[in-house]
């Protein structure tokens, strides 16, 4: 089964219904402590187990690490933690040993109020890159936020880690394994500074199925692969990405492994939640006015093919071409043109969903530019590229470049 | 002797003062002929030299390559031509086996009219990417464009081949070599699509110095090293660049060679124009608002450093924040992260002009956020990165990403 960037399935439930179904044993909480400097926007978030959960984590590949990467990556190797505290509108990066001071301190001071010890504390951080974390807020917050936890606070943590997202990015599915009804739920931040280099983003995935912390690292590997790893908004990569999977058991005694005939259902419905995510990261992709999947199959091989698709979709041309609904493929060609990677283009097919752009590197005939600026005017389509070279593909979801991308960057800081 | 990327220096002659200056033997010309579709915009431009002229070239990296640059790249090996014609408002590129019987035709009508043979003819095309040319109306327009050719005529030809430029772009300059006053003028056209991979946008460069062509193309070589392979706006390599320089000797009898003493003077000369051409392409950067100066110091290797310098170049991320006057020296520690070179987190320095922004990898001391953003208020200020880490060094240019650069790039085309 590979995930293939489509929205999650019908047993998949969205964000208002994220409420009722978080994983037994499960609860969180997401408050405004004012580390954000809107008044009143949420900016901490706690998720808790009631027992100790297994852990597996992938982080972000940018060789400027924030504080709370590192301590939670060293956290992670144990494979065992119970909460995780994460907070907005400040990423804790390039703020040397008084910010992994301050990541300790936060662990600390929130294994005292829930009684655990701080290496059983996970941190997240995102937000703005340099500026020390605010700690008499964030360490006033905690008791608040302690006192808030409930089964039923997944909602208000999903908003509590937003940046400039738009909205929350929560979800959560059912499913039967061996008799036991296990619950996944995932909730992420994204929206901007979004490429795959391993992690991206924030994503944080709960559930009380019983599983090895080695089997959920393979998965969350795999998962990561065919969703997270295949959006890109901007290129960059954060300091501070991290995708977390957290399975406490609480809801079968058995502990559920790869060779059981179950097993695959799970996985399912596990990587249906992060390929959900995935796409609505990229549909929160700041200033997006166009979701567009880039197919470029026919290659050789997948790696030259995602080379391909990503150069493509980072080209800035091609982007503001999709802003303007502007059927240009010449700037896909030459886009295609510098990724490094051999091609002929005269043997280049291009398609705008079904409607055929380019043929044997040409402008097709008998195709109306009206035809294909149809397709761009609709929010989401695809693009796919056809090499004719070999039979390896690769598909990558996008977004375009906006005036609004460039309204949202220039000011964010400020 | 390197060119920094500086402005052209005293002897140096702008625009304005061009149309005195042409080389010696030389004669240029630029007409509207109705390839643009706005109404009356000059988009057909000639040079002629009444001798046979050296010349060199260098040419897109780009693996998808206009019939232009197909042939004038075969034609330029001979080292000899007379004559270049060159349109804007359409690529002729990805237009197949039409696109070179194009090219060829365009060669030969002008051959005939300057009754030359079509091999002496150079063919240059920029404009949108997979269109036909429009043939008749560029063939039409020959017979006028010679019948303009003058000594007076670079201007109207540096007119002719712009697109979304705001400006023509010519410089010319004298310099006396073993007693003979030698004359270099430069032209170029760039604006968008503009990367380094050997060879970037339109440039064509005349003298009347006897040069042999082996010289020319080191000379071109070394030349663009310092200054066109320095510059990028939005990291794409265009299907059409190129950079000629000929050289018609009709200045002086002598062949100036590398080991005369007057040598230096022309190589100097030349680089000038060069790094002024470089400098006003991105000072025309499609939507700039700012030319920003990134050089990074400290480096073990110049590759390394140029490595960093183009990835922090091409976050958009960095780039949105320069045109929103943002001190977020963040982003930049985050793309330099980005950039597949080792470097140590701890130990970089960033300046904004001379103002300390970043020590030991975090907020410097002692300097208020108004006063690094008094520096990115002006409309040209240069960023330095010290990664004490080694002596090597590299500086580049490059622009903001404004809201005028995707309003341009989306609307292009239509």
């Amino acid at each position: 089964m590979t995930p293939a960037l489509v929205a999650a399935g019908r047993n998949t439930k969205s964000a208002a219904e994220g409420k009722r179904l978080g994983p037994k044993g499960f609860q969180a909480a997401g408050i405004a402590c004012g580390i954000k400097a809107i008044g009143g926007a949420k900016d901490l978030a706690l998720i808790y187990s009631q027992t100790p959960a297994r852990v597996a984590g992938l982080f972000t590949k940018n060789r400027v690490k924030a504080a709370p990467v590192l301590a939670t990556r060293q956290r992670v190797r144990r494979g065992i933690c119970q909460a995780l505290i994460v907070n907005s509108g400040n990423a804790n990066a390039c703020t040397g040993k008084q910010g992994l001071k301050d990541t300790e301190a936060t662990a600390e001071a929130t294994a005292a109020a829930l009684h655990l010890l701080p290496r059983d504390v996970l941190v997240a951080s995102t937000g703005v890159i340099g500026q020390p974390l605010p700690m008499e807020r964030l360490q006033q917050g905690i008791p608040s936020l302690v006192a808030k936890l409930s089964p039923l606070g997944f909602s208000d943590a999903a908003e509590a880690i937003m940046t400039t997202d738009t909205c929350p990015k929560i979800i959560a599915e059912k499913v039967e394994v061996d008799a036991s009804k296990i619950t996944i739920l995932g909730m992420a931040k994204g929206a901007g500074m979004i490429h795959p280099r391993l992690a991206t983003m924030l994503t944080f995935i709960l559930t009380d199925a019983r599983v090895e912390t080695r089997v959920l690292t393979d998965l969350l590997r795999e998962g990561a692969r065919a969703t997270f790893q295949r959006i890109t908004i901007d290129g960059d990569t954060s300091t501070n990405d991290m995708l977390l999977l957290m399975a406490n058991g609480e809801a079968s005694r058995r502990t559920l492994h790869p060779h059981d005939g179950s097993f695959l259902r799970f996985k399912e419905a596990l990587f249906r939640i992060m390929d959900y995510l995935a796409l609505a990261i990229v549909r929160d992709g700041e200033g997006r006015t166009k979701v567009v999947k880039i197919c470029v199959k026919g290659s050789k091989g997948i790696r030259s093919a995602e080379q391909l698709a990503f150069r493509i979709a980072h080209s800035p041309l091609v982007k503001t071409a999709f802003f303007g609904q502007d059927p240009n493929w010449g700037r896909i060609m030459a886009a295609m043109g510098n990724s490094g990677i051999a091609f002929d283009p005269h043997k280049v097919s291009i398609f705008f969903d079904d409607v055929v752009v380019v043929e044997h590197g040409i402008s097709a005939v008998g195709v109306t530019e009206e035809q294909q600026r149809r397709v761009l005017e609709q929010g989401e389509f695809t693009v796919t590229i056809d090499l004719h070279a070999g039979s390896a593909q690769a598909t990558i979801l996008t977004t375009d470049l906006s005036i609004d991308y460039v309204k949202i960057n220039a000011s964010y800081h400020t």
